[in-house]
């Protein structure tokens, strides 16, 4: 990066690492409101599978090492109550990933009890990086779509919270839509915000069902922004690109605004994304709350985004963009 | 319809409309398998509210007649333990439509204990359908996306039960991506199957989460055909075209194979569509259990199609096709 307000965090600096989510750790760096930083993370499993691991090496996997963090960065300017904009600017993975299926015992994955052993693929990132996918085995190639597992902010509460769950604050929200050219808010609990990141995925469904994604080292650079005038956003919210959209055939065009609910009740995560919808609708379009409510009913998407960070479930409430079409929507 | 083989069923019929799924329930129309058989449908209001109506109707709106079938259609040679395989042909919405809010008294919609009061939103399905667009305030435009809510087939067990849940044989799915040339493959659990259907909607976002989509009464066909070889087959599944597909940008081209779960607990829901995805990838592509389970999580969605129809919710698991690539997979 040759910008003049860019900086760099490096997995390569150990007291930058972190396991838990905690307001009281030192800032590894301190940067002004609108810096781009990048960032060289670890993988979701610190690092522990190389390119040549097998099933025979799952067992000895220390889940206790899952989700490493890095950071955190102090914006100056951020207080409480206002809003982290993260603009994803690139995203690149390493030369391999992985897939695993993790014993049993370690109860990890939406169908753990029915896969008691362990299972690793070992993907190659590189020899098809240019055509855009990876290969599961002869014949099945799965596109490369690079994101962020981990994006999140300190917690208002003080103490040590492991960064295996997602939170209000975002941390493992594991959204495969916020990838490169998407926007990411997050409100903000401490002063200076305290971002940090990890869990670079190459690939992943909306559920991430069998616990693990493609798992990979990435290269990362954001954008970190602070927002003082959306005091209605509780949770996190995104914006993707056109390009990334999953909207259906017909909406075209302007991407997705998305809301994020996260509770340890799948349906409750529903009704906090779609509460969220709501505020945002009335907040940002104007709409009543009945207008909101009734608009989500026939547009918007409830996404699992994802189902296995125990003991919080993520869903994403889709709002299509491109319904607004005219004054004064757009 | 000039097809040879073509039946037709009418609301008008009233014997044809029913409100319970009933094994018992004389058919309406028998046919041979691959008949197409065209519906002349209620909406899924039973007609309650016309293009004139206002939220000083809601109150008077009986639920007990909510989600009317029509049906029973026999067809003949359909044996317990066979699939059938529903090819929506065309869906004709009427030119109004309409989404309520019901009072919170009723329990019905994600949020209802926040929404006391009643709305309704009356849809003109005509001006604009050409454009393939319905107008939901001035500069707010929602696209038109028909499908019908309730598609299924009687259930094993004897007795009567509610039009308004789905279960494993289908009816109140409510899954949009279900659309003209779409394909719905649903368990036969007795003799003739005994296939009804209902509930047009011209627009719903996965989770159809106020309760009611853009309801309308429609005029669908459907191609009714029994299929003997897929004994794994334990929910509905549906394939969608590449039109009507949702996949990321990157994965064009071939539609999605999507298994649905139906349970009362939305994590639950989300398992047996999982289970029914690796079953799938299992008997049709021949992966192992362990790759099924690992492509899913890198490739497959878990969206909630419905999470209103107490007391049993709808997860689909969507498989993108088009990451089979070659042999043996395509």
């Amino acid at each position: 990066m040759s910008h003049a307000h860019s900086f760099h965090v490096s997995k390569d600096n150990k007291s930058s690492v972190h396991l838990k989510w905690d307001n009281s750790l030192a800032p590894t760096l301190t940067v002004d409101s609108g810096a781009e930083v990048s960032f060289d993370l670890l993988d979701g499993g610190y690092n522990q599978f190389t390119a040549t691991s097998t099933a025979a090496d799952v067992p000895n996997f220390q889940l206790a090492l899952g989700d490493p963090a890095i950071g955190p960065v102090f914006i100056n300017g951020a207080e409480p109550g206002d809003v982290l904009k993260v603009e994803f600017l690139d995203l690149k993975t390493a030369e391999f990933g992985w897939t695993a299926v993790f014993p049993s015992t370690l109860g990890f994955g939406l169908l753990h009890e029915e896969f008691p052993d362990p299972a690793l693929k070992i993907w190659d990132l590189k020899t098809h990086a240019s055509e855009g996918y990876t290969v599961f085995k002869e014949g099945i190639h799965v596109p490369i779509h690079p994101f962020l597992g981990v994006v999140g902010l300190a917690r208002e509460e003080v103490g040590e919270f492991s960064t295996i769950p997602p939170y209000e604050t975002g941390g493992n929200i594991d959204c495969r839509h916020i990838t490169t050219g998407s926007t990411l808010y997050l409100p903000i609990k401490v002063k200076g915000a305290l971002f940090s990141c990890g869990d670079g995925h190459a690939a992943q469904g909306d559920g991430e069902v069998c616990g693990t994604a493609i798992e990979c080292q990435m290269k990362a650079s954001v954008r970190l922004t602070v927002v003082k005038d959306k005091k209605y956003l509780k949770t996190p919210h995104y914006q993707t690109t056109p390009e990334h959209s999953v909207n259906q055939a017909k909406l075209t065009g302007k991407g997705e605004y998305v809301i994020l609910g996260i509770d340890k009740d799948l349906r409750e995560a529903s009704r906090k994304a779609l509460r969220g919808a709501i505020d945002w609708l009335e907040a940002e379009k104007g709409l009543t709350r009945e207008e909101g409510y009734m608009l989500c009913s026939v547009c918007a998407d409830l996404r699992i985004s994802e189902i296995v960070d125990m003991p919080h479930y993520a869903v994403s409430c889709a709002v299509p963009l491109s319904v607004f079409v005219g004054a004064p929507y757009v």
